[in-house]
């Protein structure tokens, strides 16, 4: 028990330091020092570094589940549903309240797009079981008949992810204020009129 | 001009490391390494690792302007010259000439948005000159009559800048070959139907 409390104790930390100074910037003796423990103490839980970068990353995927999709299950499926996701995920990315460095998968991304690996892999898995979720939850709006039954759903994906991302920098970068409301307004957009399949 | 050539090649390996590795994954030993020099004749041409970032993203920026907004210079301002400009922007992301790596100006953003410094201050400026260049080109389109007379600018440069963002991470991540077609239709779609003021 008390080595499961420690080690969530080391990737909560982990968590925090990687929202800013990145995961590559996650230093076992960083780490060690602002827990007050060795560094051997740090690594004997993990075992190398990649592996604490591998934790820390479920931990954050784990935090985005809790608070986006998390906040819409029960609920019926359709366009109400879609919204209040939506909005669920602007929240997540304005409110500042889970990472202080903005979304923590975006930075990920970022950071290791061009680094094969395994932190790389966990990276695109988690960036693609989101998007998996996100294409269910568009073509449950349309079987629902809420959206036109022409809705090219990977193209909606696309601009949602997009403005989402846009979102993510504007609030991160620019500290803009209108960020959110932009967001919202273009997801909006996005749903009212949603691009359509071009027929073969 | 031997020192300028020398300090040349220093940067352009600079802006190929960091362009997967990141700025703070810039190390001169590492350069010193690459290039066959000393570490001390790496840092003499710039003083400090800081220095050498600033010289690294203000060569990727030079190569960002030279590719984007340089390949409409001259054209009349209006929708058809705002059009060639997003398309110059995708095949810019899409290309893999420049960085291979994808833009760096975007990881760079990802890299130090939650890291005050002189960094920092570099990126926001030039993602803030860029946001104002399109906004600008907006502008002229509305004031050409080619996009409607109220038209949100702010709400449609977000949304154009939102897509290059979706786009550069569909292409990076996910070395996905539909992101430039799809980033192209959702920017031709932002243009075709463009938000408009609110009336207050």
């Amino acid at each position: 028990v008390d080595a499961l409390a420690t080690r969530t104790k080391i990737i909560d930390r982990a968590v925090e330091v990687a929202s800013t100074a990145g995961l590559e910037g996650l230093t076992i003796g960083t780490l060690a020092g602002d827990l007050g423990m060795s560094k051997a103490g740090v690594l004997g839980h993990f075992g190398s570094k990649e592996a604490l970068q591998l934790a820390a990353l479920d931990a954050a995927v784990r935090a985005f589940t809790r608070e986006v999709p998390g906040r819409v299950r029960g609920l019926a499926p359709g366009r109400d549903r879609l919204l209040r996701l939506c909005d669920a995920w602007i929240d997540y990315l304005d409110g500042g309240r889970i990472t202080a460095g903005g979304c923590f998968l975006t930075a990920a991304a970022a950071e290791f797009d061009g680094r094969p690996g395994a932190v790389r892999e966990a990276v695109v898995n988690a960036s693609r079981r989101w998007l998996t979720a996100l294409h269910d939850e568009v073509r449950a709006a349309v079987q629902a008949g809420d959206l036109p039954a022409h809705t090219d759903t990977d193209q909606l994906v696309f601009e949602l992810n997009a403005i989402a991302l846009g979102a993510n920098q504007a609030i991160q970068l620019h500290e803009d204020p209108t960020a959110g409301p932009r967001a919202r307004r273009a997801m909006r957009r996005a749903l009212t009129a949603p691009a359509r399949h071009r027929q073969g």
